[in-house]
């Protein structure tokens, strides 16, 4: 058995931070515990210590933060911080994972997760280093967007940091509010970014975690077998078109363009299925205006140390300065074709006020278009959804509105398309037009969420029926895998039919061999635990539902509409565990 | 036995409408049937025929009206109008009744109950008489206020009817909006004003409904045995000292001094307990002010033929002129005091906007209550509320967020400290100061609600905790008993201790004789099947809480704080049949 690389201590540890006294305790991790991560570690710890009815921004709730089982610098895709919680946005389990620097900082001082209970009056920094992990006092930064809290944070405690942090939404309380995370260039670009989780951290009082990565020291296993493991995989990577061409190219941005044969992208309030000026903000549009403009524009980029695929970019204006970093297909679906915007500018200028006030930029694209489909707005109108995020900014009560997300502010508003599901705006996929991510958007315990069982990749006519319900099945017990591994969604691909070139890597550093049916069965487990959650929760299976106006609106271009039945929704996760 | 009086019908029949088609049918009624009524009647046939997961704005829900046992011109207080749904505010049952003609109106055609189905477009008028009972086209109404709607239907249709309406707030599906009934005057001031009825009804597309009144005929039973038990009840009704001097005198607002000495009145979004200025807002104050302007001012008004309480009353401006009838104990509270508003003819102003909206001024002026607390609006501050109020009118989406009520408005403000139950909007009525009401308030499958079980009668120490589990037990029961009769809750305290000078009235029209146990168990059984709706639709015993400020803070003056145990709330209504 190869052991563990890290040689200033002997094992992984968990933070325990008591928001309230201040405290904070560490617990070791061993033996089979230390297999138990990322999103599974937040669903048993959350089913184990934490009481389904609680107000999710109250005391009793937690907020956990949780690397993988490998986070190494050196293992393209392995350094997905996972957070969850009770989820003030669908009242059931949440769990996002983020990229960035985070949760390679926390290996490096032997930190596999930080739980933070209790509530604690705002403006509180919780510093982490090997020398100390302690509260302390931040509340002159209270009040600042993520932007500007990141530099004055580094300014205080020098840049060799990653940074965890919430911008004004968070210390509002808005279920809307995501938590951020630097990357490669200390830049808060990189989002835990669905179902309220920077609420939650708001409601702890913790403005910011700051993480030390002054200690370059601290990698996995460094033996022949896990090089010669490492070169297999990232061969891998290379070899898939996804991973080693589209992605790095193209970014996410790569699938606007099939989405939208498909009539498949979100087009002013989930109305259309393809947006008459899409070849404006597609991929190609993308690649084109970074490439052409120069400067500091990149249009590949990494978000963590040692990613291969690069899907990030660096988004610039006309004379090369950054506008934002990255700007992503979910981003130009809802805040752009979603709200009838064309101007990749523009988008790019909103993306960067949302990741400033730490907003979801999904939820705030489907609670504009909503409105702006009830009449309060205007399609394409840039000026309204900026003065918009001005007042979420002030905090003012048409801020709070639109700061409810896509479901709340749809019901204020009385609206009846409102796109979301189990509370939780759908992200840039119109059902009709790919039928295996609607079967993954009703029926994950996460609510409207694709992270959770993407099946673009599948082979299938995505416009039919059949068989949706089973490859949304298996995406979504496979995801929860990769997600209880703290692995990369883009990942997925070139290692989906070879589970091997993962296993062999862990099995370098914990000496355990495991089948692809015991990896897949982590998947299964932490599925069902999550709905084991969400059953005690209140939310039943009769949430696994779309809105009915997918079923009940024909897409005009496209002819399509949503005909899976309300009972083959509610049996896509039936009996995982057998 | 003597025989049902109405001479041009046999028997009670129900209306049966649906919205979409616009067909009305009518069933008959017989045998026992004829003893279920009211709320009873609601009860059974919410929980018979609705799907308790449907939207409550949806085609699946129905909208009841149902009459009580004997809606008789000349029984005091037995022409109350129960109006019943699943609740767009709530998502659980709702019945409230309201006083005006319209029972007796139904009565004298015959007709028990209107049981309201499907969905239809807006501007619809249901029109009642003994020729005809169709829908007909009102579109031309659409967007008026409950007082130009009356009009204008009074010119369509003649004067001789009684008008049950919505305002813009049911039309628009506001949870707040509530139904408008008109009185022996042809003014649309009584309300079924909780719950988000009006909304069901604006769901429905019906505007308003015309019931004609031209024929006298059809009045309950006549005989001597009647005429002895009617005036043995008339004399009860006078030597009670609530009911024969306090009612008459101050209207309900009789009850504004006593509950300020007990630190029960709500003040600034229930933070005190008794109002500095209450003395200028008091039963007292309404008094001399109305008494002292003359015209058409009336301090003691009937709201239904036959009432012998005339606890409404009509309140005048300095010329004698009419601005808003009644005014009650309700309104003084939520928009007077709970706003810090000190001046009755704010608080008249404000009541006859909400009542034109059509909108609930419990949970507008809880909603107000927090937003000022917030510091979005000052106490005190009449110009604001008077903004507010027409934004609802506008419909514009800052409208809406007070158009959500108390707890909606609450929830997007963020606010901790939002009196509300099962989210409906708490009354006038600190829980702190009277622990009784507190149960209720806790306990009631209606959600806040005073009306569901008044303990200021009961003769205990409402500032203390021991006995009140009990008398709110019985106070529920007794009351979902009158509420199963039709019988208006000021006619409970001359009454309740002799049930015999109801049921004698009774077993003259149906030649029934119910014991006092037997009338208790309608309560228990009303309330009975509530519950069991309630939990069927998702709302659990844990629900049955006040909100936590009250058992975390102590109302300064009085030192009081809510201590009854969650299990003690829990376990009011258990074993509510055996």
């Amino acid at each position: 058995m190869v052991v563990w690389g890290i040689n200033m201590i002997d094992q992984f540890i968990i933070l325990r931070v008591n928001a309230e006294t201040k405290e904070v305790k560490t617990e070791p991790l061993s033996g089979s515990e230390l297999l138990s991560a990322g999103r599974g570690f937040i669903a048993n710890t959350l089913l184990n210590e934490v009481e389904t009815s609680c107000d999710p921004l109250g005391p009793q709730n937690k907020l956990i933060f949780a690397t993988g089982i490998m986070p190494d610098s050196r293992i393209s895709g392995s350094s997905r911080l996972s957070v969850g919680a009770k989820s003030p946005l669908t009242f059931g389990i949440k769990e996002a994972n983020s990229g960035g620097q985070a949760a390679l900082a926390l290996a490096r001082l032997g930190i596999r997760a930080i739980i933070m209970e209790g509530a604690g009056d705002p403006g509180n920094i919780l510093v982490i280093s090997r020398e100390r992990c302690r509260i302390e006092d931040g509340r002159e930064f209270l009040g600042l967007g993520n932007y500007a809290l990141v530099e004055g944070l580094f300014e205080r405690y020098g840049t060799k940091k990653c940074i965890i942090s919430i911008g004004i939404a968070g210390e509002y309380g808005l279920p809307i509010a995501g938590i951020a995370v630097t990357d490669r260039e200390g830049y808060p670009g990189r989002f835990a970014a669905r179902g309220g989780l920077g609420a939650v951290m708001g409601s702890k009082g913790i403005k910011a975690i700051v993480i030390d990565m002054s200690s370059e020291v601290g990698t996995f296993g460094d033996s022949p077998e896990f090089r010669a493991a490492r070169k297999r995989y990232v061969a891998a990577i290379k070899n898939t078109p996804l991973t080693g061409e589209a992605l790095p190219k193209y970014g996410t941005n790569f699938i606007y363009g099939p989405l939208s044969a498909l009539g498949a992208v979100p087009v002013k309030n989930f109305s259309l299925g393809s947006f008459e000026r899409g070849q404006k903000i597609d991929g190609e549009a993308l690649h084109r205006t970074i490439a052409s403009r120069g400067g500091k524009g990149q249009s590949s980029h990494s978000c963590s140390t040692g990613c291969v695929v690069r899907c990030s970019n660096v988004y610039v204006d006309e004379e090369g300065s950054i506008v934002v970093s990255p700007i992503e297909y979910e981003t130009i679906a809802l805040l752009g074709a979603n709200l009838g915007i064309d101007s990749l500018d523009e988008i790019a200028k909103l993306n960067y006020i949302c990741n400033d006030l730490g907003v979801d930029t999904i939820e705030v694209g489907g609670g504009i278009g909503v409105a702006m489909e009830e009449g309060y707005y205007s399609f394409g109108d840039f000026k309204a959804i900026e003065a918009i995020l001005g007042e979420i900014k002030k905090g003012s009560i048409l801020g709070r509105v639109f700061g409810q997300g896509t479901y709340g502010a749809g019901k204020i508003l009385g609206a009846r398309r409102i796109p979301a599901v189990k509370r939780q705006g759908m992200p840039g996929y119109d059902p009709r037009g790919i039928k295996g991510i609607g079967v993954t958007m009703a029926s994950s315990p996460m609510g409207a969420d694709h992270t959770a069982g993407h099946t673009f990749a599948a082979d299938v006519n995505h416009q039919a029926r059949d068989g949706q319900v089973e490859i949304s099945r298996s995406a979504q017990i496979r995801r929860a895998m990769y997600d209880s591994l703290g692995w990369c969604i883009f990942h997925e691909a070139p290692t989906i039919d070879d589970l091997g070139l993962i296993s062999d890597l862990i099995e370098c550093v914990y000496g355990k061999d495991l089948s692809p049916e015991q990896m897949l069965s982590i998947g299964a487990r932490t599925l069902s635990r999550e709905i084991e959650f969400n059953r005690a929760a209140g939310i039943t299976l009769q949430d696994d539902r779309l809105p009915k106006f997918f079923s009940e609106e024909r897409l005009a271009n496209f002819g399509t509409i949503y005909d899976l039945s309300d009972e083959e929704l509610e049996r896509t996760l039936v009996d995982l565990e057998n």
